[in-house]
């Protein structure tokens, strides 16, 4: 008696939230990811009223990004990690928010990675310094879009998430 | 006929909640202020556990500052602003943790004044380059306590209310 193998292709279909963290502007992406092709859901920009006091626009930006996590149920996450420039008060605001932003995933038990805004162009460009033309265009190109979607938070909010899923991919064939 | 002038003597009893915020650990304080004393209500550590994911820590950072303010219920609170650091991965967990605090107060409705440590130091001593003794010296004075409270951390959230009753008493009398 013979014996019967069976494979199954487990074909990844799934969504995948990127973020690009900021205290005025923070960038979400969307997209969907299924086996070797990646479309893009939803992207946008979550503002705070810079008029309002700190801890309000805090409160604003978890709110909405809850509301993300509530509508889309991405099953992984991504935020790009925070740039610390010599602006001190910037890079605390972006710290910050990013913080939060952590948070918010961690509490709808969303996994979430971290990469550094060169492992991002790295992953997508095969250079860690590629500029935002570069990026845009292969954003674009990667999600079959005609163009790279605007304000560029939101692109380069789908651009951690595109490399987020690349990360995905190769260790799921290493492991 | 005379008139009756009606003075009231508003008497402040409340409840001001102090934040050293920082990632492994955040102190916290609780004092109560009614009008020109002050006593200790708690002082703690919230602890997280290093061996844990970094968003599993904000999450019981969180948690446990939520748990905090419904137990004792401020109705004021101040945090210690993160000092930017020479060791930037030290200072982006700090200001993470700062963002959190910062969120979860506010999300409680409380009002947050933020105090850099130097602030602190010149609202509790006269000086802003006061040492860390000088400091658990005069904590433990005004809120008539043997010695300042262990760990350090508590002490420096006790300081924070401290300074942060001494700033409200202050606008009070301008305004």
């Amino acid at each position: 008696m013979g014996s019967v193998v069976a494979r199954r292709y487990h074909v990844e279909h799934m969504f995948v939230l990127g973020i690009d963290p900021g205290l005025t502007r923070t960038g979400y992406g969307i997209i969907k990811s299924s086996g070797s092709t990646e479309t893009a859901v939803a992207a946008g920009v979550i503002r705070t009223d810079p008029a309002q006091p700190l801890g309000e626009r805090f409160v604003e930006l978890a709110r909405d990004l809850r509301e993300i996590v509530a509508e889309y149920e991405p099953k992984a996450a991504a935020i790009e990690q925070v740039f610390v420039n010599n602006n001190r008060q910037t890079a605390m605001s972006v710290a910050r928010a990013s913080g939060i932003a952590l948070l918010v995933l961690s509490e709808a038990h969303l996994e979430t990675a971290e990469y550094t805004p060169s492992a991002v162009k790295m992953a997508l460009t095969g250079s860690g310094t590629a500029d935002k033309q570069q990026m845009q265009r292969v954003v674009a190109m990667r999600l079959s879009l005609p163009s790279a979607p605007s304000p560029a938070d939101a692109a380069d909010a789908l651009a951690v998430a595109l490399c987020h899923v690349q990360h995905r991919v190769l260790n799921a064939r290493v492991s």
